[in-house]
């Protein structure tokens, strides 16, 4: 009996029994005891620990682009055995990202195995329980399904990735659903909507709650250079958005991207799931260089959306804001929904937005109730915008 | 024009400006030269640098359960600007796992994207280019679908998690698959294959060459005290695997597993999939405790599969080793595989295994020819066991 419980044991750690044996034991870390956060770190070696969080006191600072607010380093404190500690008190609840940096050098809290990646960087990721976070906690009981789908885009002349989410229910009747087509931001990818963005959780409880209507959310990859997210594949050489001329044609046709939507990723989802393959049962949203894709798709291919989604973006002030948004009023539409809060960087641009669509008398929903040019604005935004489609 | 540039360079970057224009550039880390591989990280402060990898050279070490061949750290040495420095010369070709001890505290390499999670425990890893490792790259063109499902279990009262994996092309004409039923070990998830096991990367390559037959592979979470891997939920209160008798009778009925893979992973499966749901279209495999899951699943249910693998796993001691194998030698089946090497902790009991196989005259195909109770062992024993399924 005692060498099978020495066998079982040595299965079961058998890749990690050092780390078991040797070290010792794991720390709770991070702890979120109601609205307090602590964190802490082995490090007995260590002569400064700092903790980088984005639920840490807000501070105002200088930086390139002017004067910002943003949460500021704090230093934990060592305690026995060499274990550093902080306590955040009194925090809001959130979706927090964090570091930590032991004698300069920025690394992931060893104890905590929510990870995520922000485009070249890695952090841990935190929920303190609220009302703002609770739709961003995994639904109590159904739970979509999230794929991963390489898909032929001619457009491109390669295969790329996307992230789908479909319903709990999905493919259990001849049911079809509606599709929302969602775009990230510049430097994101297709995987930084369901990590950063949540979308599966924020999907997950609304429709639980019934407060959405089911639906198909796809996630492609918009980025010229890259086939799917860097952690899978290293960008492709050519250029990425990066360096484009904002007031050139091209960039405002939307170049391969749109193309690669209108040509590939609709017709692969409409061929491959079961939708509502019509006006009616697509809508397109996207954030900063998402949001000019979805401003620019629609304005060439106004036959295909019934809704429209533009966060954290609008016109610059070279285009003709009316010109664009013409053809839109011209084929008729459902929602025209556009989130941006004052603070944001692309609030210039969205008030362009804003004014053109009041000028041409075109029914839209602003929501300004957000703050900067961050995944905060457009967690929100999607738990806000995603009921009022396909209703 | 100057003002437009830089409202792109703000868009774009964001999230991460003050690491983008604040900090020094990111290094080349891991730097695959051949068969060279240079791990480098930038710690100014630090007085000690090691480097923890599986592709450093072997030592034989103590442990607790006796001597052992394990790759031992490495002493990283520090050049300019603070920045350290190994390179790891001529390298086997494979994938491999490692993390950076800074000053004792273990974390990852910051300017490497690729991290997977073992367990509680994450790390890098890397793959150096080469005969063995080829299968593990990305496939050239044609990558097979990776879904996160949810399905409903009522053998756990819950809904759980599980991956499937489909092959490129899936969906596209009334085509019926075959079904691997791929298990993990313990201390694992339904990550662990994925991740750890290259499955989605093995499968995409074997098929693209036509090496296997186009199936479905799916990874259920085998865990009882996991309803999804500890990223994403934290475990359930209730027993793990750890501790249970591995002579009992109920241990080796799978207890709720196997159950819940009878009720309810083969059903949903055959209702939600295009699967060929017949004996000759089923498949199961699994890794130590996924093999006994495999071993007692088949021998409870041997109507159900044609082909069966068990990997670094048998027959304990106290078991009746031709009692459980001959309802399947009377069920009849296509292959049966068994994967081990003779320093494997599980070899005993695979030898047990071969035994009983030889004296029932169980035709039977046993695969030696790799190494330890590791990963390696099981990516190796893919890449040679799914060629022959549902042939």
């Amino acid at each position: 009996m005692k060498k099978t419980v020495l066998t079982i044991i040595s299965l079961i750690f058998a890749t990690s029994i050092f780390a078991q044996f040797g070290g010792p034991p794991r720390l709770v870390s991070p702890e979120i005891d109601g609205n307090n956060v602590t964190i802490r770190i082995r490090a007995p070696k260590a002569i400064k620990v700092e903790l980088n969080g984005a639920f840490l006191p807000v501070q105002e600072v200088e930086t390139p682009m002017g004067r910002m607010s943003r949460p500021m380093p704090v230093e934990m404190k060592e305690g026995d055995d060499g274990v550093w500690e902080y306590t955040a008190k009194d925090v809001v609840p959130d979706f927090y990202t964090y570091t930590i940096s032991v004698d300069g050098v920025s690394m992931l809290d060893p104890n905590n195995l929510k990870v995520l990646r922000n485009g070249q960087n890695m952090s841990n990721y935190l929920i303190v329980p609220g009302e703002k976070s609770e739709l961003y906690l995994e639904a109590e009981d159904q739970k979509g399904t999230l794929l991963k789908v390489w898909y032929p885009s001619p457009a491109f002349g390669a295969n790329r990735r996307m992230y789908v989410y479909t319903p709990y229910g999905y493919g259990e009747t001849n049911k079809k659903y509606p599709v929302l087509y969602l775009q990230h931001g510049g430097g994101g990818d297709e995987d930084a909507w369901s990590s950063l963005g949540r979308a599966r959780q924020i999907m997950d409880n609304l429709i639980a709650q019934g407060k959405a209507e089911p639906m198909i959310v796809v996630m492609p990859n918009a980025s010229p250079n890259q086939l799917a997210s860097p952690d899978v594949l290293e960008p492709i050489p050519g250029p990425s958005l990066f360096g484009q001329d904002m007031e050139s044609d091209e960039f405002h046709a939307g170049g391969a991207y749109t193309k690669s939507l209108v040509e590939d990723i609709i017709p692969y989802v409409e061929s491959h799931f079961d939708v509502i393959a019509k006006k009616e049962g697509r809508a397109i949203a996207g954030l900063s260089m998402g949001g000019i894709y979805t401003l620019y798709t629609t304005a060439r291919h106004p036959e295909l959306f019934d809704y429209i989604g533009v966060l954290s973006m609008g016109f610059t002030p070279g285009r003709d804001a009316k010109a664009e948004l013409t053809p839109i009023k011209d084929a008729g539409y459902e929602l025209y929904w556009v989130g941006c809060g004052e603070t944001d960087m692309a609030y210039d641009n969205a008030e362009r937005l804003l004014k053109a669509l009041d000028e041409l008398n075109m029914e839209h929903t602003y929501f300004d109730k957000v703050g900067g040019h961050t995944w905060d604005t457009w967690r929100v935004c999607l738990k806000e915008m995603a009921p009022l489609l396909f209703k």
